[in-house]
């Protein structure tokens, strides 16, 4: 076995998911992502956790759901599980990212509506996401198999506690600042944070962070004006998006366009009133990644990008008891600020190019 | 896909498990077993069962057991999981039936020990084990992978009512016996089976069955008189047995020998008191399987043989309240009475060269 899959194992069982002695651990494996199962296997053994292994199979799941109707109930025995379970590590990475493209967009909804309940006890485990670096994913990012896993563990494979560190510095300017701007040829877009958490988002359950790779620091802006563009190009909903320009006022879309997939940012605005209103703005602080690859899981952590998310917002970030915006949909879009891009707090240039105030080579 | 991977699924959910509409269902798939579990996703979807997959995995579980230590623990999600199961059905068929050669035994005792409460939940469930022909399993039984799938579907693919209507003859001729005698050239043995109930392994839930194919009646017999030779070669703990030879007085065994795997035997005979006796007789008449192919579950069903095992006897053959032969084995060994082979029950033949009195050819 590649050290790097038993390296990555151990990065997601010791640092993200703080697997301990006796935890109860729920592994969801992938067509694709039995390399990595054996790995993390091996790391919960030596740990003495306790495994139970499930089959993530899209292609099992597309069966199931293609056989039955819209009418689905939740499930108590899944129920039973992951309330029982202390940790859940769900291992993606499919043999061919297209295996729904044949089920119905509305019975995988009514699938995914009945199984709310399920959802919620899953999100209240040390829950973290991985993908194994599968075939079919560096098909997706137009990679030869080699190349992306080499892309994949230099992702994964960070000094994460440094990395944490570093992260601190831009949640701290976050958290004490009040309005955030970000400029680039066709972007000028103002939001504020005041009153909002950032998150530091260091692939950890430590650090309220579900995904390895991560490195992200993301908020919950509210109150956003003007205009921004995303350049980097997106499959959303199976279907590609390329240069989508949204104007917002009073902190809601009035105004979208694109120059590919403009249908579906308009499916997405008429999901509900949330969906035209900002969920998130984050900002992407993983220099592994330092390509596009079409996976949200890496690219919105790119360094030197920033995300924005249309709809739901997450509980992190608000004041204990506040609300923020509410949404069925979570759609985040990217712009790469590293070819003449601007990130300002209050006024005051945090990145400029791609480079933070801190780093070398700033020229702010 | 092959109609006859179509044709076990739905053999599996609705003859042998019996599944019916927001039955919770619990399917594990072996590494072997991915597109019989596909065909049973969609069985399920069809049925409006609840789908969860887990992945029966044997490099996963090697991993895992030669990483810790001997202690472990009851996985209380696991537990919780089949606690509100009612359904499991397991897809075996691995990729190398060798993948546990360096897993110590201890290790796999002290996992079994810990996990009895598990085992019990899951047999609990209407429970169901069957195998998809895999290329590990051909090689085993020394076939083509195409050969080898003709043999599983002939045996699997069977028509079930029409067996079972004929294994209650048998049955039924056992549980109006006192006295059943296997006769062959190197065998004379008496076994008492008054007090006992004979099951009717029909390969369903419904006749107290939980392995897909069976095609078997069996009993807990007593009072094992004789001497029987069990000529059909088999692997038990990973090594190979060739002409078993027992003696029995008073139903426990007094002198042993075999052509090969002598050692195998002594080991299992000095497990406890209960493995000097014995906990089952069983008949094969499963006309679908024709030939030995080193695994038990084909094996021991095979028409026109016999098998006893050592060790525990099943609760279903004996009257309630009362307990059979315990032990914490159960071995089983086969003799084929094909060649010259007889089976008198209270003195009367019911089967010659392998043929029952009431089928064509028979010469009693």
């Amino acid at each position: 076995m590649d050290d790097r899959v038993r390296e990555h194992a151990e990065t997601l069982v010791d640092w993200s998911a703080r697997v301990e002695s006796g935890d109860d651990v729920v592994v969801s494996v992938a067509e694709g992502a039995h390399e990595l199962g054996v790995a993390v296997a091996a790391a919960l053994g030596e740990r003495d956790a306790n495994l139970l292994a499930t089959y993530g199979s899209d292609e099992l799941n597309r069966a199931y759901l293609r056989a039955g109707d819209d009418e689905f109930e939740s499930p108590d025995h899944e129920l039973a599980l992951y309330e029982a379970a202390d940790v859940l590590l769900r291992l993606g990475g499919g043999r061919n990212t297209a295996e729904h493209a044949d089920v119905p967009g509305d019975r995988k909804g009514a699938y995914d509506r009945a199984r709310q309940e399920v959802r919620e006890a899953r999100m209240d485990t040390r829950w973290v996401s991985t993908q194994h670096p599968t075939r079919a994913l560096a098909q997706q990012a137009g990679m030869s198999h080699a190349g992306y896993r080499e892309f994949v563990y230099d992702a994964v494979l960070r000094d994460w506690e440094a990395l944490a560190e570093e992260m601190g510095r831009l949640k701290d300017l976050l958290d004490g600042g009040s309005e955030v701007r970000l400029v680039t040829d066709d972007t000028d877009l103002t939001v504020r944070v005041d009153g909002r958490t950032a998150v530091n988002s260091a692939a950890s359950v430590a650090y309220d962070s579900h995904n390895l790779p991560s490195g992200e620091v993301f908020t919950a802006p509210h109150a956003t004006e003007g205009t921004v563009t995303f350049d980097v190009p997106m499959t959303v909903r199976g279907r590609r998006l390329q240069d989508v320009r949204l104007t917002f006022e009073d902190g809601a879309v009035v105004d979208y366009a694109a120059a590919q997939g403009e249908d579906v940012v308009g499916e997405v605005l008429d999901t509900d009133d949330g969906a035209e209103r900002l969920g998130e703005l984050g900002v992407g602080m993983n220099r592994g990644i330092d390509r596009v690859t079409d996976n949200i899981l890496f690219d919105e952590k790119m360094g030197g990008t920033v995300h924005l998310a249309l709809g739901r917002a997450y509980d992190a970030c608000l004041p204990d008891g506040e609300a923020g915006n509410d949404s069925a949909v979570h759609v985040d879009l990217i712009t790469d600020l590293r070819d003449g891009g601007r990130l300002e707090v209050d006024g005051e240039t945090v990145q400029q190019d791609g480079v933070f105030r801190w780093e070398d080579g700033f020229e702010g």
